[in-house]
Order: C-alpha cells, then structure tokens, then sequence
C-alpha cells in the first residue's frame, strides 16, 4: 500500500484535549477521527488493526466451540420489558420511537435478544451446551465518554452467550472461556489479568473483569502480592469489606487503576426464567436454562493495544495486531532508489508492506514512520545503498542493520517472529 | 460441524405468511428469526453464507484499489443538516435524542459522514483518485419492509465512496465499479443485469442499479431484446417518456418486475460543497471534490441468492457462498457406520463438512439435508456400505454415485469445482 493513496492524515501537534496516551496516539496517527462525543470514525489503518483484534477474538472463541451469528441492533423495547431491563437501566439504554410509533431500544447488550433465540431453537439437553457469538455494532449512552475509544458511546463488541443444562457444565465452561480469553489477551499483545467483579446489572452469579493493569484506567484495583488476588474495589465495597486486608490470605492489598479489557458472568437462570427458556432434560423435565455470558470490547481492545504498545515516538504495534507488517521508506529523488523501493514493495508484499512514496523530507517520513509503529522499517536510501543494500529496523529495539537486496526478506520475517 | 450442536431449527411447514420463495426457505432452513418487523436474528448458518459474500464483496472492493474503513451508525443531526438531508429526508431516517438532547440519526447511507472525513484528509490533488468502503450495519425505517431480508429495517450494506479531482476520473473509476460489481453478482451465483436509474435523494449524476431479474421483484424493468437497453420503469416516468418504445433503438420494450441487489451513482460536488471539502488542484487552485458511492446491500444479497438459487426442496447454494461445502449424512445405529462418519468427518474437515449426527430416520435427515441445500451431500449408510462405500450425490443436479473411502474427496472436489 503507498502511504501516497492512503487515506490518513498525521499530526505533528499532540491534540490538547486528550490526556491518555493511547487517545493522544491515535489521534496524532490519523488512525481514528471523532464525529461526536463518544462516537467516532475509524480511518483504514485503525480498521486493519481492529479487524486483527477481532480475527483473533474470533479464531479464540472458535476454538471453545463457539458459533458465530449475528443479532440486531435496534430491537422492539418489548423484548427489554420481558427481563424488566427496559425499566431499569438508566439513561445509557438508548431509546427511540419508531414510524410506526413502537418504542425500540439501541442494544448494548444482547442477553434479551439471544434468549428469544435459543427459546425458539434450544429444546432438548442433547442441544447442550452450546456458545454463540458476534462481534458487532453496540451503542451505550455513557454519561462520559472518555479517551478516545476506551470509553465509546458507539463500539464494536465480541459478545458470547453460553447455555448449559446444569451448573457443572455451566462452570466448566466458564474455565475454558477463561483461558481462551488469558490466551486473547496474550496474542493481541497485552497482559491483562483476571480480577473478581461484580455482576451489576448483568444480574447472575460469578463475575470476573480482565484488565490491563494502567495508571490511566477509571477501576481501582486490589491486589494481594502474598496469594496473587485481585479485585475490583467496588466489589470489595459491595461486600463491606475494608478493601486493605486481603479477603483470601489476610495480606496486604495494594492498590492500582486498571482499565477493563473484557469480562465473564455466571447469569444462571435470570434472562431464560424472565423469558421462558426452557429445555427438557434427561429425565424429560423441562428446566430453565444456565446461561453465561463473555464479552470483550473490540474497540476498547484497539486503545489499550496502543495503551500498553507505544514509546515516546509514537505506536508500537505488535507484529499480530499491526496494520501492515513492513512500513517502506524511500528517501531522495533518485531513480534508482525509486526503483528499489517499488522492487521491495512487490517482494515484501504490497498486502503487507506501507511504502511511504510521498514527496517529503527524511525527518518528517522517519518521524511518521515511528508515529505509525509497524513492527519493521525497511529504508532505501543513498547511504543505505552506498552500506551495501537497504537499512531495516526493529521498532521495538531500535536495532538497526543494513541488509542486502536479497537477504532483507529473511532479515524482516526474523524480526516479525 | 455436528448438526446436533448447530444452533438451529428447521421446520416441517411452510410459513403461512411468507409470500417470497426465499423468505419462505429461510425461515424453514431455520436461518433467520424474526425479531421485529423487517429485524430479524441470523442464525450461525445464514452468519457464513452472509459472511461469505461480505467477503467476495471485499475482495471486489479491494482489487481497485478499496480501502476498507469503519463510520459510525449513530450521528449527530448537525451533519445531516450541513446538506440539508435531515430536513429532506422523510420518516425512513430514523431520529433519536442521547441523553445530553443531541439530537441523532441512525445512518442510513453514508454520505455525509464519509465526506467528514475526506474534508479532514484529502487537501491535495496527488491523494486523488482514493475510495473508501465499509460493510457494516444500517438502518432504515421502512414503511413496508417486506419479504424477510429482501427490505429489512436493520440490515447489512457493503457502502463505497470515491473522491476525485475530475469528471474524466470519476468517470474511468465508475466504468471500474462497474466491472467489479458485475465480477462480484457472477462469484455469488446471481445473474444481474445493469439498468439506467434514478439518483433520487443522492442527488447528482449518473445512476445505475444492478436488477435480479424475478417475477417476486418490486421494481418493474423495462429491456429492449433489440439493443439490450434496460431500465427501471421509475426513471421513464421521470422523464415522461411513455414506457413502451426504448428510447435508444426505438424497438418495444418488454416489462418485468426485478429485484435491486446494487446501485452506483456519480454524486458530483453535491455533498463536498455543501460540507466544503475542497481540495488543491495540481494549479493551486480550490476546487471541491467529485464524488461517487457505490452500494450493496449484503443482507437483500443472502436472500437474492436464495431467491435465485433453490428448488422445489430446498435451497441449493452456489459453492462460492454454502455455509459448508459438505453436508455428512449419517443413517442407522451401527457404531461402523457412526466410525466412518466420524473418519469422513474428519477427512473432509470439520470447518467445511456439516455433519448430521442426530438420532433421526432416514426421511428427516435426507429432507433436511435438501432443504438447508450445501452443494455436496455425502451420506454414511449400511445400504451405501454393502455397495462398496458412501454416496456422494450433487445437491443441484441430483446426480449420485457411490464412492469408496479413499475416493470421495476427490469425488467432492470434483463436484465442488
């Protein structure tokens, strides 16, 4: 791809609005664009990052057995009064009326619309357990909105939804969502860990958050270095505990803002009883059924990826999640150079490779290309050429080499491994 | 996949209220549900072959040279006032109030939000020719939607928009939308034939829309056998022409009802004046941007497909867009047959093979098998087994033959060509 034809406008200024690093970077990038508070639009190269998140979200969750669909986002508030959600939630459910002047809500969530589903489909106990998922459109009227996309009043979600017929397989398969999700978390390029939360409005039982441990996150973490627990502090609140004794092994708790990357509920029976959910089990009785629900913020994903991912010269994308593997430079006006660049580009794979052709300095090309972060530069250039071939560089370490024509195929695949 | 744990439901009977072909047979296939009028839920099955297209969309889109982006669904009303759309637009443009009393839109078309960003981006001739697409949801609050997803209120559209410095541009790259477009109806399995239409509320130029040709359309055709002219009948009556002679040869045009799957406009400087996206030409000189969009409804293409693609059965889906390419039968109780199934299974590749592994007779399992229409079926019987192996029959010329073990996937890829 040449940076030329590329829709994308990069900064120089830091953006005076935005206080967190991932907002500030993406903003500086060009890779994401506000249209309103809260909502926003994503340029090519922040849609090719999100869409890897979203590949490997997918490649995880089909790798637990789970179904890929797709439901609505706007739904008849009908559906939200069969759970009473339609009275309780406040002002972040979006509301609208309708031509026909039926009263429709903007989904944030999909608890109501799955389990209209499963109680059409879902009839028997051979038919369990099962897991769907999407990865769609939500909207949520947040109160406020904050740091670019981490906090969105429009987003993409990965929403899963799993129904069990009794507690044991129900929690067996929390486990396995667990880890897909430890193993999410780990290929996107982030460590985030698993904390106890409180399920809120979700209703149910057990209820774990997975954050990215940051000082810019809106959570307040505890953790105990002596047993390795955490939580959310508002769950200790919830529990009238102190919040400084470890509940576990009575350590100390420290305490650290995270920001919430993802999170898993035990719903038990609370959406399939509203909503007359049932399945006839092996003895033939009809039971409701367990459900759970895992969701990750794709969006928010993008943002922490960049949170966790960056130096002070700008994004460093992680070779799985970054929009193009190689970021191409050519520098000077000669011929020869013009004509290398255009042989790399083809070789390195013009699907893989940003080759930034445009008509500019060094200081300004080589500036971009840090700001933008793929994982290597490959530079043509009159000294470089004069070295023995081109200069290629790992962003990460900043090692540098210089690598002959048809060594720098190798040279790039071992820095990307 | 085992079906026994596909999320699904097929049904016996046919709906009552279902006048279309496809809509009958995507309800029965159990692919769709219902959720509200024209919102429904799609089920794992219609997700694939729906994803499928998507990504024949892409790939369409990304050959000339497509950048592929993510613009928001929910939009502020002050965008829609700058071209005077909010004001124009009837009752289909979904409104709403957030909470802070914003007054908002549900996008249904992209237009404004897209030149947004070209207005923040694009200030140089040499960024000229770029196009942009997204395949994402849209709403529309249709008066009548109808036909299941041929017109939904919430659906799936493949949007594009191209900027450019002059008419001679715009026009060469609509000659190359053109051409994508009728590469993108052929891989889908769809014949769709390109007819002179009306800009109406996209204002501008040239317009086109791309018509499946069926007697269950809505828009009535017009096409002259002597010189291939076609046109929807909406356009001749704009122009007050009578509607029986063909404009260009003069021959009798003969009338049909088809189905829109598509449709191109040349947008001109409608919206980038409105909104004052100007770019500098290669003299220095202002000038506001040409546009052209360029639509596919993803949602409407599924049931077209369908529409197109069925028999008395069942649906027969075309290879390039089956939710699996193999669907496994197998019939009786005996564990050798249960073994083979699970070898055939496994040998095909779970991710492209549908296996039916419930417990059900022969009839049930074979209807179902016609009715949910993958190219291929592939069936595991005691009767298959005395006469040398399994039975591998085409879903859309009937044709069948026994195959041994070791030759039934060369005996599928053939058939799958």
């Amino acid at each position: 791809m040449r940076l030329s034809q590329l829709l994308i406008k990069t900064e120089q200024q830091t953006p005076a609005d935005a206080d967190l690093i991932s907002h500030r970077l993406l903003l500086r990038s060009g890779l994401i664009r506000q249209v309103s508070t809260g909502i926003y639009s994503l340029t090519p190269l922040a849609w090719r990052a999100m869409q890897r998140i979203a590949e490997i979200a997918r490649d995880e969750m089909n790798r637990i057995g789970g179904q890929e669909l797709l439901l609505p986002v706007a739904q008849p508030a009908s559906l939200w009064r069969e759970t009473g959600r339609y009275a309780a939630i406040d002002a972040s459910l979006a509301r609208f009326t309708d031509r026909n002047r039926q009263e429709m809500v903007l989904a944030m969530t999909h608890e109501e619309a799955v389990t209209d589903l499963a109680r059409h489909v879902i009839q028997s106990h051979r038919q369990l357990p099962v897991m769907v998922y999407q990865i769609q459109t939500k909207f949520r009227d947040e109160a406020r909105p904050r740091g670019g996309l981490i906090r969105l009043r429009e987003f993409q979600m990965k929403d899963a939804y799993s129904f069990h017929a009794d507690a044991q397989s129900l929690t067996e398969f929390y486990g396995r969502v667990t880890a897909a999700y430890k193993s999410f978390y780990a290929r996107c390029g982030i460590q985030a860990i698993q904390v106890e939360s409180d399920a809120g409005m979700m209703g149910g039982g057990d209820a774990h958050e997975f954050m990215l441990l940051s000082d810019s996150g809106e959570d307040t973490l505890l953790l105990c270095d002596a047993c390795a627990y955490a939580a959310n502090l508002e769950v200790l609140e919830l529990q009238q505990l102190t919040g400084d004794i470890c509940p576990r092994c009575e350590g100390t708790l420290r305490r650290m803002r995270g920001i919430e990357v993802g999170n898993i509920f035990q719903l038990g029976t609370k959406y399939s009883e509203a909503m007359g959910a049932f399945f006839t089990d092996s003895q033939g009785a009809r039971k409701p059924l367990l459900m759970g629900c895992y969701g990750i913020g794709i969006s928010r994903m993008l943002a922490c990826v960049v949170e966790a991912n960056h130096d002070g010269a700008g994004i460093v994308w992680p070779t799985s999640v970054a929009p193009y593997a190689v970021h191409l430079v050519s520098l000077g006006h000669e011929p020869e150079i013009r004509t290398m660049a255009e042989e790399l580009h083809a070789m390195l794979g013009a699907e893989n490779t940003l080759w930034d052709d445009r008509p500019l300095g060094a200081g300004r090309k080589l500036q971009d290309a840090d700001l933008l972060g793929m994982p290597v530069r490959v530079t043509a250039s009159p000294r470089a050429l004069a070295a023995g071939g081109v200069e290629v560089r790992h962003r990460q370490t900043g090692r540098t080499r210089i690598a002959a024509l048809d060594e720098v195929q190798m040279v790039v695949d071992s820095l990307l491994q």
